[in-house]
């Protein structure tokens, strides 16, 4: 029987279009990982076979004499985590249902721990980045990429809400008699801060009477373009471009302003990829947030700095693409020694299978 | 020395037109209260005179060998619950800054236990009223006044946010170009949801071609009229009346949607006055609520049920009037026996002075 001082633990982002496995030490410094494409269409058992297949490169590649903690797996919501089944997912066709936790036990025999993917990235916030950072037990870590994530973490525990749907700020609308949304609101936040609600206002801009030649260059390409494409034009000084993200950061700010007001948490996070475009849009964001919330008006020192406004702070985050995956390796050792289980007591599945 | 079965307390619900003052049993059973108007003009010294003199006359005529576990005030807000001082209180001209807990420390000797009254109305509910009969330990209650205040209870503790601000959702703007609120935003809730918000919604629907003759009469008197009167005139019938608080429903739910999907809270709870008017307004709220929240839709049963949609309940609090003052009273007890002190660890002062 061995006792091992330390446990070693495996984190898996599963994501729309690739899928990520890395193994991690105690320290949660990444040992090795793999990056393969998510195999969507050919169904959720071959992805988990995929897992697997990953996971035993891994360890046969890492020291026989590592133990492990157990699986983190991060996945796009909305999620059962009662059950550890997949809600509907708007991204994966056919995967309805599926139980992800159980089968990826019955794959590895290894404990698996779910969480939403935007949850597992504000864990990764919270106690790697910028969270640790800042020395804070509260936070919200939006996550701006194909859709628009929210994790929340309150008084170091995730908020799961009732159904385990706490934090769907990408669903909270801003302007009601906006456009349909697929979740059936009108004006969600998704809208106008993901990369394609960003492409969609780049698009609008591109309309204007004012607007410059390269983005209608942009715009009426036949295969369009990416949010990428635009922030490397607003760098390169496109007033057009950059205006945009303005228009996203308007956005942006209304929907903070409401999560401050209602929730007056210390930090709010900005990350996924879109959040590479933080110095087209801070400003804009930063003043919609100043304009619509009195609780984080009151908190504004009289001498305005960058990113942080009084006490309050809302800064970029700091992990970049990695926060998912380091996100999931912490689920291991989180919801076992830090109270997490407390909370949401249902997203554990330790039962090992052979 | 004398070694208390039970313990008894006092709660002070401070208001800007009247101050009530009760003394509870152990069981909070009101043993005797009294109401008396507020002297805000005569500033808070005055004021805190008038709570020692009711807190004296309910001791004196109470038997001798109770026991006090202290008292319990419901403050407006904002305040700082660190210091015990209030913040910038609108309807309390001249207070600013005034240290009303060390001050009615000082005045009866007994320990003080601050929270806003917003805060105070949703723990009676919770304890004493709806939060109760629904066993849970997570709401929020949103209440419907002069103003409209909120207070949030997350897994049986208060939440205070970062600065003792969490759960301004008065103050979320329901429309980004909206009317200015004296906040300083514009289209805050309470420009909406209000008692003056109502009546100024009513006043609208009195300009429109299709008014009820009744409604036109209501809003040219002189003397202007009160949210009641619109209620009494709904009660009988009158539709553009009706039509008002339709459209307090509307913002209403566009609010509380942005409250589900960031929380994904079981229960909402509203209270205050206006809440009177639940008949008129409940429909449409809840339809808004629909609208506009994926989450609240997604556990929304086939079967339409008024007032419950799924396993969301929004429905109307419990306690009517007497939740700030219960509240009040609870106060002793909860934050020294059920763990919030973790919490806030700052709205206590239990120094004894004399």
């Amino acid at each position: 029987m061995s006792t091992p001082t330390n446990q070693w633990s495996i984190g898996i982002d599963l994501g729309g279009t690739s899928l990520r496995v890395g193994l991690f030490d105690s320290e949660l410094n990444r040992i090795d990982s793999h990056r393969i494409s998510t195999r969507v269409a050919d169904g959720p058992e071959a992805v988990i076979g995929d897992m697997a297949g990953c996971i035993r490169k891994l360890l046969g590649a890492a020291s026989a004499r590592i133990s492990l903690s157990g699986i983190g797996i991060g996945s796009p919501g909305p999620l059962n985590l009662q059950t550890g089944m997949l809600g509907l997912l708007p991204n994966f066709p056919g995967w309805d249902g599926f139980p992800l936790r159980d089968c990826l036990v019955e794959a590895t025999g290894l404990p698996v721990y779910l969480e939403c993917d935007s949850n597992a990235a504000a864990i990764a916030e919270w106690k790697l980045g910028a969270g640790r950072t800042a020395q804070v037990d509260s936070l919200a870590m939006i996550t701006l990429g194909t859709g628009v994530g929210s994790g929340i973490i309150l008084q170091g525990r995730i908020w799961h809400g009732m159904v385990g749907m706490g934090g769907e700020v990408g669903h909270i609308s801003v302007d009601r008699d906006g456009p349909e949304c697929p979740c059936g609101s009108r004006g969600c936040l998704e809208l106008y801060a993901s990369a394609a609600g960003l492409v969609r206002l780049a698009r609008d801009q591109a309309n204007t009477p004012s607007a410059s030649m390269a983005l209608k260059r942009l715009a009426e390409r036949p295969d369009g373009f990416s949010a990428f494409e635009l922030a490397q034009l607003s760098q390169g000084g496109d007033v057009s471009a950059s205006r945009a993200f303005e228009r996203l950061g308007e956005h942006l700010g209304f929907a903070l302003a409401g999560l401050v007001n209602t929730l007056d948490l210390p930090l709010i996070l900005i990350g996924g990829g879109v959040a590479g475009g933080w110095n087209f849009f801070a400003t804009a964001m930063l003043d919609a947030v100043q304009q619509y919330s009195i609780v984080y008006r009151l908190q504004e020192p009289t001498q305005r700095i960058t990113q942080e406004i009084g006490r309050h702070f809302i800064g970029a985050a700091e992990l970049g693409p990695d926060a998912g995956l380091l996100g999931a390796a912490l689920l291991p050792y989180l919801l076992e020694s830090n109270g997490l289980t407390e909370v949401s007591g249902r997203n554990i599945c330790t039962s090992r299978i052979a």
